[in-house]
């Protein structure tokens, strides 16, 4: 039986909703591996929708978050609500800005922010399921929220930005730095970090650190 | 100085749009190859727009296929009509059915379809300057038009599927069963043509045929 891995998708598109190249890179190394990617996201609107273009917000427009997150599923998507723990081996968290303003409102509130519930929930049950767990980019922003809640100490990179690292240290994580091809593992809570896009200059260097993550990912679920 | 490949996209999303991870496993074969990606699209509406949770067109809803194919760039894009055959060394073409909705009409006119003027604009200074050039998926089809009405002889792939083989000889090209891992190359046109999505059943059989063809495709630019 193939491993399945949950992949928490946001949206489609790095300013409004997952970042496309990782979410990709991320199910093809999947794939690659012989496990089955689980696609899934929150049946919710976004928070707003960005020309990504002009980087400027489409006023008075709106989606869907699981109807966009579905283009890059190719339709083979579940809404989030009906995901327990118990259906994967393992969860992957692309990041984007629709990881910290859809499925967190962390882009909006920093280290305030509230989780949508699905979200917190499936993060729970895994982590409480001792399950590994991988986050990208930003979207360890969400965990250090989720896991803060718990009083759960743990381990987090968002890369090396000052300002982010201090709000995640506020809600509960040490974070630590980790540059752009590498990863961070959380032994105790099995979570694994990779900064991705936080960093990336290039494509080529998100997937280098998401391939790593992913590999491990599987080594431990 | 890295050799420049024009990857022409046709909005964000298989149903409307480029196929996503055809185009990203795209970027990142150039990027790994130490070539950059010269990301370009039409500006002009979208044939329509498809819910790709349901399958479904979303009656009355508008998007523009630059706007969305900006999604896939991060914003790195330019207008088709700003994009000269001496900008680049090489050009690609992704597939998903906005090659065939938005870049031309085949998915609606079959072998009797048009092209966007600026698509076939560019396609024909490629092939004129004796560059090399490649198309995946359903985006031969294009191809075979615009050679076709050049009274150009060429050799093309779009897998195995009978009728759009036998759509692709009425426009004048010769059609080359192909399995997916593989790719057809028209040595006297330089262009190079793999079934990518027209034939796989996963994301890893995709990224096969795709890498082979970015491979040759850089090797003879």
């Amino acid at each position: 039986m193939a491993k399945k891995i949950g992949v928490v998708l946001a949206g489609c598109g790095v300013y409004d909703g997952s970042e496309i190249h990782e979410a990709v890179i991320t199910l093809l190394a999947i794939d690659r591996a012989g496990a089955e990617a689980v696609c899934m996201a929150p049946n919710m609107d976004q928070l707003h929708v960005v020309n990504h273009l002009t980087g400027e917000v489409a006023e008075g427009e709106k989606r869907n978050v699981l109807v966009e997150a579905a283009r890059i599923a190719r339709g083979q998507i579940k809404d989030m609500a009906t995901v327990k723990a118990s259906d994967l081996d393992a969860l992957f968290l692309p990041g984007g800005f629709g990881a910290a303003k859809n499925l967190c409102n962390f882009a909006v509130k920093g280290p305030e922010c509230d989780v949508n519930p699905e979200v917190a929930r499936l993060v729970r049950e895994v982590v409480k399921a001792q399950k590994p767990l991988a986050a990208v980019c930003i979207a360890p922003a969400l965990i250090a929220r989720v896991l803060g809640d718990e009083k759960l100490a743990h381990k987090l990179t968002i890369g090396t930005d000052q300002g982010t690292a201090q709000a995640l240290e506020t809600m509960g994580a040490e974070h630590v730095t980790c540059p752009v091809n590498e990863f961070i593992i959380d032994e105790k809570n099995k979570i694994i970090s990779s900064p991705a896009y936080m960093l990336a200059g290039r494509i080529s260097e998100a997937a280098e650190g998401i391939e790593k993550t992913v590999r491990v990912l599987l080594e431990m679920a």
